[in-house]
């Protein structure tokens, strides 16, 4: 019995039928069988590519990309997963389109969603801004659809939004998992989210947000660590409080790494900007107010630059279990000495921790691809169960 | 029996053979038959997508895009179409290509093309240019086909030119036949091209073109109505007279907005540029006269503003039959209030048409993809009806 | 018996077990029959195309095509070859990407591979640096292979580095081999690789250093001529001298373009930048010295003005065998009286050789599809056969 079956069968048990023609906006919009749906699926998609098993379950079709910030990875990623499913990408690029001139949310998403099978947009820049788009969009696609304009109705992927980063947090969870042996092996385990010092300006919250959203649902010690005033959302820190009750699990904030690294099976040092001046930031972007942005970046490197040691280092990183936590980053990162004078991280750390990075970014073409499965196909353990006994992606 | 099995049967009666490899410049090249035939695969084509049936009659292929103005919705709807009939969209970028700097067009036309099974061209920019680029791009890769260059011969999709834009057009009339419920009942019908107030200069005169060069030929009273000065081109006015001679219909010109809109079925307010100011302005670019283009724009900028009260306002639309004419309009519209101060229609009247305003939109893909099924299918008849009996396009 | 058969036929007598998996950086790394193999599949390829025969040997996947240099032809060419394999293309644009932003060419190399089978790289601007990124990049995909990151190994197409052109001479050799009706018509003839003046400055050196690497293996008389200061690289000149000696043919270095047209067969007058100067150039990049970039550049604009009599010229023409040898160029050329006032060719010249030339450019799409198939398939012989009894790639 093939891997693909083994998970097909597991799938199988999990009440998923809520997915079925669904949005993924944030990670705790959805159940616990529903990640674990994804995972799965993400997993028997990447043995059916390692055996050079189609996986197409479009033989035409859409993927619509909206990159409002810029992007490689996550660009990339969403291009390999729409081909694994037959899908073609067509990216809606703000600069070259008339969207600029006025045109609203709601006619663009109805001018770009003729035929679209799947919508994956990225737009992390303004707190309090990428939701509202991603689900204005949506609403504007539902509607399309009732009235008879589009015929169908697409689905989002949110490829990273003001609050959460969830194909991201997924890939690195997916990346846990599998380091550690299994989703069973989690329970107690400590991770630590934590600030680290970069020298640029304004990262976006939503990979912490998703880390501790997302990670307190599986038994561990979800730790939080940053400087005062680099607080992110309250409202994503209460579902991770609720999620760790839930689950058995813990949440708490640190005042230094030094304490959230201290004997962490897992670390994910990372810069990101506060929560409050990232709100101002949004208040003179609407009101144009280039003076009082420029202001608010001199202030907030300032700021940034008084928090220098909190950076991956080795004794840092001697601190964990062993010495050997597993490092976590959603890449690029700020290294020291190599893309920066003093960064995020050791460049010896992160040289050590090459290979499994690359493995942990891996995941996420498959976990997207499984998110748009799983919202198109009705019965995917069927699906699943075909593709693994049909043909060859290369012929010959 | 199905809707596109019914379809099929009306095409076969058609006389549509001289479609088969043919190029689409002009809605007045082709013959009634001929266009009855592109909005019959139109529907054909959408009700195959609206019960997920394959529409693929390409396994592999390359639709080339050149857009020489700036475009979301052509663009996307030449994507869908490609995608709808399984080629893959490449697009000729003039910026990050070598054709800057003194390629001709037609060693371009012949380098883009090996493999092409399309080409759509939009070039609106220049009067007296657009067409004259299609027209030597596609001379120049029917020789290369002819030498043993190509090893098979594109055809032209014309994505808008300086003369016509028949795929917005024929989108537009396409929804005007589902909006009054056949062709049949368009006798008499009076439908009003009008000209209307923006606060931007220079938009293309391709649609009012058109829309008179095509409307004209379905028995209605068209309606042509601008201040003076914002005259069209003259041989476009023929056709216009031509076909309304032959159809029953009627042709004319008036003087006032208020005088078209009066008991008009159909309104069309749209903002253009002047005729001889373009052709003007083409002499001016080809001189690198800068400071004549800055002068000029000035002065139509300035001439523009005096006609502030040519706009689709809530009492110009009451003069209208029953005040409930279809409004119409090839989007991005310039709406008073909303995106900007001053505009071609007020803000409730455009939200009041928002959803026919997209199903107008929503025909372009199909539209676009049944222009290219007519030119590169020998029996389209039996094409649709080998496409009704086949298979799915999402596999499970 | 289809020409394809016969020249699978013909495949199945050579030794290319080597190719698989393998990547093509430099004609001089692959043995004769090896490049007789890329010449092979190339035309039945093409013969499969024009008969309308599907030649897809992928159901999915991505060509990854990373252009460090604006490009046309090799971008479309690249994009059709992908595309009549069943591939998809993703471009990697630095500019739109976090690349530009420290990433190391390792890290790219990973994130942007998954689940990538091939990847088109052209990088030609910096001598010293084009081939040098190119062999990191395919180390680290292997890396990442071997470590189970990628869940396969992509292989690489060069599409230009500092060194080689290895599609473009492919093409050129290609066309010639068809000019003269067969490579055992070659031994003998004399081609003239020439320098010649253009108004722009710093071309690339890989066309000509790839035209004596490549064209040397075949019994011609290879003659390279510039004027002084314009060398190539040595290394290169090297590989020309033993590919002569080898092969009973000849390579030598004139002083005067007359000598090199004298009773030529074939003729291939072209700029490029003198080897000694782009290697300061590229140190003045490295260093940033801005001032001294154009210094260098003022430089050499004054040194190419001195020989603006190495010109294809009419007159030129005429000293070639029977006045009529082969003219050849990689385009966009630039022509005397057309693009600028005096260039590489007299445009009576280049305009009786318009049909040769796109004929010679319209083999790179069908010689990088070769290289492609060669590498990503174990059996190609047994693949053109199934190719050539399989179905229709227009399915109607």
């Amino acid at each position: 019995m093939s891997k693909t079956i083994e998970l097909a069968q597991h799938l199988e048990k999990l009440h998923i039928n809520n997915m079925y023609k669904s949005d993924f906006y944030w990670t705790w919009d959805k159940t616990d069988e529903e990640l674990d749906a994804i995972f799965t699926v993400a997993d028997a998609l990447r043995d059916l590519r390692e055996r050079n098993k189609s996986t197409r379950i479009f033989d035409s079709g859409l993927g619509i990309s909206i990159f409002r910030d810029n992007s490689t990875r996550t660009r990339f990623s969403f291009a390999s997963a729409c081909n694994l499913l037959g899908l073609t990408v067509q990216d809606l690029d703000e600069k070259k389109s008339q969207i600029a001139h006025g045109e609203t949310v709601r006619e663009t998403a109805n001018m770009v969603s003729f035929m679209a099978d799947v919508i994956g947009i990225r737009d992390d820049m303004f707190i309090g801004e990428g939701h509202k788009y991603q689900k204005t969009f949506m609403d504007a696609v539902k509607e399309g659809y009732r009235d008879g304009i589009l015929e169908q109705q697409p689905t989002l992927v949110n490829l990273q939004c003001d609050v959460d980063h969830p194909t991201q947090c997924m890939a690195d969870m997916l990346h846990i998992i599998h380091q550690f042996g299994g989703v069973e092996n989690l329970k107690g385990k400590k991770i630590a989210m934590t600030w680290a010092y970069s020298p640029s300006y304004g990262k976006p919250l939503s990979v912490p947000q998703g880390v501790i959203g997302l990670m307190t649902r599986f038994g561990m010690d979800v730790v939080l660590a940053h400087p005062e005033g680099y607080d992110v959302m309250p409202e994503v820190e209460e579902i991770a409080k609720k999620n760790a009750a839930a689950t058995g699990g813990s949440y708490k904030k640190v005042a230094t790494m030094e304490e959230a690294f201290q004997d962490a099976d897992i670390v994910y040092p990372k810069s990101w900007a506060p929560f409050a001046a990232m709100e101002e930031r949004t208040k003179l972007y609407q009101a144009g107010d280039q003076a009082g942005i420029d202001a608010l970046e001199k202030k907030l490197l300032a700021q940034n630059a008084q928090h220098k040691d909190w950076t991956c280092s080795e004794e840092m990183m001697k601190k964990t279990r062993n010495g050997s936590a597993l490092y976590l980053h959603c890449l690029p990162a700020d290294i020291t000495g190599l893309s920066c004078p003093e960064g995020e991280v050791d460049n010896s750390v992160f040289d050590r921790y090459l290979v499994p990075l690359y493995k942990e970014a891996s995941y996420k073409p498959y976990v997207i691809a499984a998110m748009i499965m799983m919202s198109k196909v009705k019965d995917p353990v069927s699906a699943l169960m075909a593709l693994d006994a049909a043909g060859k992606r290369k012929f010959f």
